[in-house]
């Protein structure tokens, strides 16, 4: 018999479920300025070219071999590929594919990847609904901010204690955006969401398994199809979020519930959204970026004798790994990183290929190389000395790394990042191609368009 | 940056997901005795009538309508309807069509509906698969016995903590069920099972509305999904369930591990399922039992002057609505359930309609229900007495209700419910076609027929 106490309870929440349906389905189309204008443009480029650069990989394989048992019918696009599923599913395959290099936005305060979730489930839908691009950035600027802004209010208690905080807010923020896609009441988007509350996707023992980038996937799928059910009429909670009983107070201890409704509608969540330089954990960013600029400098790796590196006693925790074998191991490992750094100035996801990580040159500049613990050092911090043959030494300090809220890639640096990904699946002139799409996103009539020629030819 | 702190963690668990993987791949078909083999009919064809009998309910028409939209193919029949839909899509309509009512199975000790989830995802999966009846049996057992048994490894925290537990063990239930119906293997099956180990579903907050029939649904949807794409090397980790940041730890401060592993392929959870003979909430069923048994024993409504109703605490603490407005309210309206009781002698769904919660008739004798609070009296049992108009007093103990474990609903009872839900939907003749082909589940070559029978003429 069922017994009603609660482990503990804030009855007093606002009404969080009703502020953010209100917010979705009346806020003012571009009604943010400039700035985050253009980092709704810069988020879904670099998202979109996560997405193809993995296209091919053994996960969207698999995936979508899973997915055809359904025989699905040719809805929407999967990216890089030839193949069209129903919508659901293409948010998921284009979900997991965008997720499967780590390699995507990170909302730094929460480490929420946020486009996974939310692009994916609104590209998807955008093809059945033959939405603008001017509603796909109001879509994704909203959805995003729903995810980060809960993702704030439970980070990181929330995290802490086991969740894949992506996937876990990734399913509610891709209900809003659907919802706002759909042109939902409020009423139907509150119960988009309360849907979507019950569905919170993804435990962090999944990372270094396909199942880490299935979470942004099913949010992505699970959010849609929460938004298509309150369009039929669907019901839910109307308190399905704040409740004691649910999503949030369920799932976290930490409730703050101001993160989610201060300056509501005037300060945007993607403002803070960052993009990888490099494809590895971010703590390794400092270091790579250090031997980077060593080799910019003209450091060449036949000239050094050793590398003395000095780091926050937490980078060597995480990715302390001396002698990676394969490209996952070498993720872990700054070792590596560093030596990729210098060697060819870059760190994406070929650098962590695994004859790269296993190449006898580059394990010997590898092994040149020395950390120090040095906790008078910020961990987003690294301090490189390179001392060359002929005596002389050259010396890095890298406060802010490149991808850092403070240093942030350049428009430029995502567009040779985006070249990087895709042109080795869908051709360097369709990537040409879709970087121009993706900076005019807002003028798109129709997101077909982009979605068509993301599958390549 | 990440920080990784563990609010609680327990790093010494059994491998629960290797062991459970195992199990479900390896255990002989039909390794049980007669009593759970016949206990797993029961429990199959109890679902099958809820399913039916809600399949025109609105929850069922929204779910469907959104379902349209992704356009699916004709695979996998919806109970009670003419349309067909994918089988994951099919697995989702027949979880929330099974649990409208609120009136299918209950294991009692941990409140899990086992069968929503599980036997949604199977029949399912079936129809393509082509499985026969005993494969299907095997399949309900063993996923039946996965859900319950890391519910009774979380309950009660994981449930007051906020989850319906049985959308969140229902996902790793449906997905081990599903496995098994694949016949994957063991390392196969242990990814299936971790992939589902990411999605539980399910907040309580839901109740009253229709997301909470959606998460059975939900879960089997994903627990199909999971083992699906485990078929098509999708991996996840080996220690999803028990690992400290798993799926058990993440949701439950009780992880109570031996609750899975002892007795493991000897006691089937199947056993402890019940079934329920009126269409509310289980507190109210001795009342209504003893009720039941007034009228037949020949107590007439019109003599009736007043019902002496004494029950434990807990009972008007949770049902103790005076005067419900209709039938939702009165599903939580001991007095409502004590008047349809003696009226009818029976309290199904029908019984439980706006236009009887308001009969004029029933609300006459309704107000002559008199229930006080006596808490030697237990909270599974009520005591009844009927003062007549002639004077006469006929009293009724109800120590165990029917559909209780101590008082089971019998075979014939089952079949009674089975009428009721299914004859207005799919006619008489063919509810008694299905209540055949149900008790010889065990010699059905293809499970295809009953799909094909169950979708009315």
């Amino acid at each position: 018999m069922a017994i009603n106490t609660q482990v503990k309870a804030d009855h007093n929440a606002p009404a969080i479920t009703q502020i953010l349906a209100n917010y979705i389905s009346s806020h003012p189309s571009k009604g943010w300025d400039d700035s985050v204008e253009h980092e709704a443009h810069r988020t879904f480029l670099n998202w979109l070219g996560c997405a193809i650069g993995a296209a091919t990989h053994e996960s969207v394989d698999a995936a979508l071999h899973a997915i055809q048992e359904l025989d699905p019918t040719q809805q929407a696009s999967i990216l890089g590929r030839k193949e069209k599923v129903d919508m659901c599913s293409a948010a998921l395959i284009n979900g997991i594919s965008s997720h499967t290099f780590d390699f995507d936005d990170t909302h730094l305060k929460t480490i929420i990847h946020p486009a996974g979730p939310v692009a994916s489930a609104i590209l998807a839908l955008s093809e059945k609904t033959k939405s603008s691009g001017r509603e796909m950035i109001d879509a994704l600027v909203i959805g995003i901010d729903v995810a980060c802004r809960i993702g704030n209010c439970m980070y990181p208690d929330h995290y802490d204690r086991g969740w894949h905080i992506t996937g876990s807010t990734g399913t509610v923020g891709a209900a809003a955006a659907c919802s706002r896609l759909l042109k939902l009441d409020k009423e139907k988007t509150a119960m988009a969401i309360g849907i979507a509350a019950s569905q919170p996707v993804g435990m962090r023992e999944q990372f270094g398994t396909m199942t880490k980038p299935f979470h942004p996937g099913g949010a992505a799928s699970a959010g849609l199809r929460s938004a298509l059910l309150a369009k039929h009429g669907f019901t839910a909670s109307a308190k399905a979020l704040e409740a004691p009983r649910g999503m949030i107070q369920t799932i976290s201890t930490k409730c703050d519930w101001s993160e989610i409704t201060d300056e509501l509608g005037q300060r945007f969540e993607i403002s803070f959204n960052a993009y990888k330089p490099f494809a590895c954990g971010i703590v390794i960013h400092p270091s790579i970026d250090a031997c980077a600029q060593l080799k910019a400098k003209g450091v060449k790796p036949e000239d050094v004798q050793k590398i003395e590196l000095r780091v926050h006693s937490l980078v060597l925790e995480l990715t302390g790994k001396k002698t990676p074998a394969d490209g996952l191991q070498a993720k872990f490992s700054v070792y590596h990183g560093c030596a990729a750094g210098l060697m060819y100035g870059k760190a994406g996801e070929e650098e962590f290929l695994d004859h790269v990580v296993t190449d006898p040159k580059l394990i010997e500049l590898r092994d040149k190389v020395n950390a120090t613990v040095d906790d008078s050092i910020h961990e987003a911090s690294a301090d490189v000395t390179a001392f060359l043959k002929n005596g002389e030494q050259v010396h890095i300090f890298v406060k802010h790394a490149i991808g850092s809220l403070e240093n942030p890639m350049t428009d430029k640096n995502l567009e040779e990042k985006f070249h990087n990904l895709s042109d080795p699946i869908v051709s360097k002139e369709t990537a040409d191609q879709l970087i121009k799409l993706c900076w005019d996103l807002a003028k798109q009539d129709n997101m077909s368009k982009i979605c068509q020629v993301a599958q390549g030819k």
